[in-house]
């Protein structure tokens, strides 16, 4: 696949090794200013150096999962401790999530599938 | 944190190192059989050896994040094998996804919050 890029929603294939910090979070009923937040933070982090993508989605339930994927442990590290974004960790535990998970995982394979294409990615990397 | 395991949404943060499977995906506008499959698919996972959790979640806009944990590669591997699991697959690709993308990861730190504790979980293993 040679459009892996404008699969809506989906960041790209990168080539493994690389890391997924996958948060999974479940949101109390507050709103105030939230998804301004969560804008942000998707358009801060896309700034850091080592960033590679985002995945984000949230139900009904207000059960959500955002995965974002780097270049390196060092990059998760520095983007961890940019203020802005430690200001809005803050404020998510202050008014925002009931509860979260934080996983920093090293990706070692992957491949994906396309309508558009009718077959499995042949690159199982 | 000791009541991990009831936390709802949420997969208990188990002794890294393990396995995520992350499987992000973009439903196409097919709904015949699939609410059905997807609960069957957890469920049938949950028998499999290794198997340790899943958190998974699907946004309005019809784009899904199911996070699966293991114990091992092999037991992924296992996984990927069973009969009715590939036959789900299959019928995913005929009907159900517009694309998606799987990646495995070995998750090497996790921590947590919840607001009955109002502190991080100072366990950052």
């Amino acid at each position: 696949m040679n459009d892996r890029d404008a699969l809506p929603g989906l960041a790209p294939l990168f080539e493994p090794p690389y890391y997924a910090v996958i948060f999974t979070s479940l949101r109390t009923t507050v709103d105030a200013g939230y998804g301004e937040m969560a804008e942000r933070m998707v358009a801060l982090a896309a700034e850091q150096p080592g960033y590679l993508g985002v995945e984000s989605t949230r139900g009904a339930d207000g059960l959500g999962i955002t995965v974002s994927y780097w270049q390196s442990l060092e990059a998760i590290q520095a983007w961890r401790a940019v203020a802005e974004h430690r200001a809005a960790r803050d404020q998510g535990r202050a008014d925002w999530y009931r509860h979260y998970a934080l996983r920093i995982a090293r990706v070692e394979r992957s491949y994906g599938w396309s309508r558009a294409d009718g077959v499995e990615d042949p690159t199982l990397r």
